[in-house]
């Protein structure tokens, strides 16, 4: 198997905190985005914190999707590595800030496991995206 | 809680490729390395993929820990995302690099849920140990 990855980190703000606090909504929303990233799910992990957060993994075969929310800050933190050429992980970016209702999304793109004189390194780039109350039809990040 | 947490993300060239493709070897290693990092397990999900490899994440009260394996290249990917003042992520990278004999390591140190100007980002610093054979004692990286 290739050793390259794309992996996405992402700081959501201005989520909705009622969905991002519901352990149900949001187990269901990763899932979905796995789905949607042409991902094989290899099992599901979802906590809820006192007296708020949830925290999260879906473990696929490509690697994995994992969420962290502070709904009490509107707050959400996620990553999203996939490897392999048949996955979209961009879907599943996209689909997890539409449904959490994300304001701005600050992401850092890692290309892992970059082979270079000898050694696995990574290489990165990032984005900020300031959309509002708008949805994101396009993540549009280089990977 | 506190949104901010540290994310170390590492790339491990020179892994042994026996440990790094033992299911048994790999999940006890992230076990052991969670609870050095004084972090509160949740959740142990480890996978064997065919011919070889190996994916798992240490869920922990404090985000996660997670890993996938390529043994025939001797590489490993390494995610160590911690939250909190009482954990010792760095004592958990340490114990893992030492364990899978890495002989280099290329590692982004990510400071999460930075709250700057109205919105949440992340900061980072970039660091390569050429260990070979020796034992890390203290990563020292900046956090």
């Amino acid at each position: 198997m290739e050793t390259k990855g794309v992996h996405f980190i992402l700081e959501l703000s201005g989520c909705d905190p009622d969905i991002i606090n519901n352990l149900e909504q949001v187990r269901k929303i990763l899932t979905e985005a796995a789905i949607r990233a042409n991902a094989e799910i290899l099992q599901v992990v979802f906590h809820k914190f006192s007296p708020q957060g949830i925290s999260g993994v879906v473990v696929i075969s490509e690697s994995h999707l994992s969420v962290h929310t502070w709904p009490e800050h509107s707050y959400a933190a996620l990553d999203i590595y996939t490897c392999g050429l048949d996955t979209k992980p961009q879907k599943a970016c996209e689909y997890i800030i539409n449904s959490f209702r994300a304001k701005d999304v600050f992401i850092t793109t890692l290309s892992r496991g970059e082979f270079e004189n000898g050694l696995y390194k990574h290489k990165l780039s990032q984005k900020e995206v300031h959309k509002g109350e708008d949805k994101i039809e396009k993540l549009d990040v280089v990977s």
